[in-house]
């Protein structure tokens, strides 16, 4: 397939990437910025550009890869595609595009990506949509090149796996922050916490999250909270998530 | 090294067989429950006991590995032991032992426990702390026998370590709840967010986590978190603590 990239993010990079291995053409690479273009398209053998009215017609598929809010504005230069055009966002509605294209979908894959870290992309669960059968059968087939875990999700069930991935990647990742400025704050390492970290997400690969709770809330052990409490006195922010979190973790159990 | 056991929750279990493991000589393990007791020292070869009167006066080390709250009331109970009597606490000061005992310390074990789940004690840093430079000494090398980790903390940062590990563990399972009780509501499956949690967990063993944040909130993207908040109306908790995170991940960045 001849596909082209609009976008240079992290979504965009990994993506093209996974895209490149399983012997698709990436053709062009665009973003508003050039440079950020040149540095996806080069290593790629795409060409960058940074004008929406350079995109190539004859591509079979045009990803957009960009901000929630911009998405509506590069579709709108992308009118008169044929191909078929996709977003990768976990909450944008599919319409967005299905009104502007004949062909129209959504291929969002449900990781969390960082430039500077490989992912194998066999194992990212890809959700697609799309607005015809036909245009579903082609990002189906092209989804189960790419991974090994694709699921047909509708419009609102993608919106509740975005929303639930916020808590589970994004909290979470605040969570390992918010241990790491205390950690920080006493000359502790981080690496002292690493394998904790490690052994907790291992731990809900075989087990549900609530069931394998730990920790002085689910004891109900209020005394040690009490001086976790008084321990954050200085750093009310802290104070006030252990607190509301603790809380959530009692009233869950209950 | 002659060891009793008092208490057969998840830290005694686990610590107690690594112990086995290493050869050291299990001999009682007392529960107030006897049933509690057997379930643990029967595969030990160890006897089990519910009266504190019945524990051997020359152990060379008993390890009180029992709820907070009863720590005290279990080192009374010991009183007149010779051998060093530690405790597996991240909170509970040491004092609590060295005023009562000779020979008193601190084996930390940095690490969730669930009984259902296997884990390789090498890979848990074990903190230690001791009223004596010799009964240092001991429990250190017994520590590096078990772990590969081994720290020598004072009370204080043991303490930060563990408020520390509230955050980084704890409430980091509890967002992974969070996120199943949405998944559960609309009818999907946790196994499909597993390999997010993996690859959070996994970014941080290379990146400080404030250096790897992604989501909503870090992108300043508010119309997505209005859709959220808007989502999560009929759930007003998580809703909070939606918006309290969000801002935290916000405050962070400034």
């Amino acid at each position: 397939m001849k596909i082209a990239i609009l976008g240079s993010g992290n979504v965009a990079t990994h993506l093209s990437k996974a895209l490149q291995a399983i012997g698709e053409d990436l053709v062009q690479v665009y973003s508003p910025n050039i440079e950020h273009a040149k540095i996806l398209a080069e290593p790629l053998g795409a060409s960058a550009i940074n004008h929406l009215n350079e995109v190539v017609k004859d591509a079979d598929l045009y990803i957009i890869s960009v901000k929630d809010d911009a998405i509506a504005a590069v579709a709108e230069g992308l009118k008169g595609a044929n191909g078929i055009v996709v977003h990768t966002s976990g909450t944008t509605d599919s319409n967005i595009l299905s009104s502007k294209f004949e062909n129209a979908g959504v291929l969002y894959p449900l990781q969390t990506f960082s430039k500077s870290k490989e992912v194998s992309f066999e194992r990212i669960p890809l959700c697609v949509e799309a607005n015809t059968d036909h245009n579903f059968d082609v990002l189906n087939k092209l989804a189960h090149k790419l991974s090994n875990q694709v699921y047909h999700l509708d419009a609102e069930k993608r919106r509740v796996l975005h929303l639930a991935a916020v808590f589970a990647c994004n909290f979470t990742n605040h969570m390992y922050a918010l241990a790491n400025e205390l950690l920080v704050k006493n000359n502790l390492d981080f690496e002292i916490i690493k394998p904790l970290i490690a052994e907790t997400a291992d731990k809900v690969m075989a087990n549900l999250p609530e069931n394998v709770q730990t920790g002085p809330a689910i004891r109900e052990d209020n005394i040690t909270i009490k001086k976790h409490l008084d321990m954050l006195s200085d750093l009310p922010e802290l104070q006030e998530i252990y607190q509301k979190l603790s809380n959530s973790i009692k009233i869950s159990h209950k």
